[in-house]
């Protein structure tokens, strides 16, 4: 008896944004081990019997291990990962150690907060005539942000609103203007969702107080949210 | 009475990657206006008495004022778009058009080729240790391979199969090694997709007679997909 592990992106937060095969192993697995920021309503569709574990406490060695022990027991495990499993999902690292012990690994993609989460701010990361790029980075890890101030079209960093102020003034020291439209949004496609935009150097002020998880925007781009109706949340649950 | 446009992400090319949400709207449309690439089956799910119109022979202006015409008629309208409508995709251009008119509109996000599709070859285009920065672009339009050769991380070209060898080219001119992995995956996720992996000096040769739709990747993340099976499709239909 041979199980299977599926690593299916749950998308950016608003549970109605899996997709249709995503919800479809979920509510066929017999284990389903998941991320902290996963919709509850996601958890609640696995089937009753089957076990949950959230990956909260484990380390990332732990959490593949564990998926191995499941999947030689026989079972049809489900990874679910916030977003997209390859987009700073660390999705690459479970599905390498899963090939390496010989267990079956499905990747099924998700939303990726990258785009989606600006759409519901009523920002689109790319906009014909305004940004033809967009370069996605982590907060987590060493930045240059002298590069990055030099690249062109639009910027996002994913979890680097801890950085927040350092990612802004470092950006401004090495040329990119200011008054670059930018913009924090927390909590994005969420009913809790809070958008706060502001010129690149006053970002970090106008961000005070927001919590995490949160998603920055940089560039051009931001300022179509005033066209687009940037108050209302673009996406309904 | 007042209609409204959804402006829905179709996902990477498998119909299984839409989202919930996106399907549920597209059930219950009463006009259904899509793109070329949008898969067959998707097309089908629209209720049998709504009215169907392929965006192929339309310009975008014409796109435009037809989604505005089709909801002052009152009609629940979705407008379904490949990959996701934020990213190269266009969505702003309606959106803003629509807004500008007064008429309603949801965009409702959806999985882009950007990961899907290099995960559908194995390739996780963020891998810790290996690449934390993606960067993506389109081959239509100008490109400043000067940069982005020097840009760290993965870099993903959107419509960029035509110009593969003045791109790839052009990176190594700018000083990215000619051994860098790369891949160019055409028709990801679906049953004709077609993988040529090979070091970007080789890599436009090795394309030579792949056929559009294609994506893109150069970066040392595209050498993982030997270790994560990239033989074989990662997503299953």
């Amino acid at each position: 008896m041979s199980g299977s592990v599926a690593l299916v992106g749950a998308g950016p937060g608003d549970p109605g944004l899996i997709t249709v095969r995503g919800l479809s192993l979920l509510r066929s697995c017999d284990a389903l081990v998941y991320d902290r920021l996963v919709a509850r309503e996601l958890v609640d569709e696995a089937p009753s019997g089957a076990l949950r574990v959230s990956r909260e406490p484990l380390a990332q060695d732990e959490i593949n291990a564990l998926l191995v022990r499941l999947a030689r027991r026989g079972l049809a495990v489900v990874r679910l990962k916030g977003g997209d499993p390859f987009l700073f999902g660390r999705g690459g690292e479970e599905a390498l150690h899963l090939a390496a012990h010989g267990v079956d690994v499905e990747v099924v993609p998700g939303v990726s907060a990258l785009a989606a989460v600006p759409a519901a701010a009523a920002i689109p990361v790319t906009h014909r005539g305004v940004s033809s790029q967009v370069t996605a980075v982590t907060g987590h890890g060493p930045l240059d942000l002298a590069a990055l101030a030099a690249t062109p079209g639009t910027l996002v960093v994913f979890m680097g609103l801890g950085r927040l102020d350092e990612i802004a003034r470092g950006l401004v020291a090495h040329g990119r203007d200011a008054d670059t439209p930018a913009a924090v949004i927390a909590h994005g496609t969420l009913p809790g969702q809070r958008v706060v935009r502001a010129p690149l150097g006053r970002l970090a002020a106008a961000a005070a107080g927001v919590e995490p998880p949160a998603l920055v925007v940089v560039g051009e781009v931001a300022s179509l949210a005033d066209r687009l109706g940037g108050s209302r949340r673009a996406v309904a649950a």
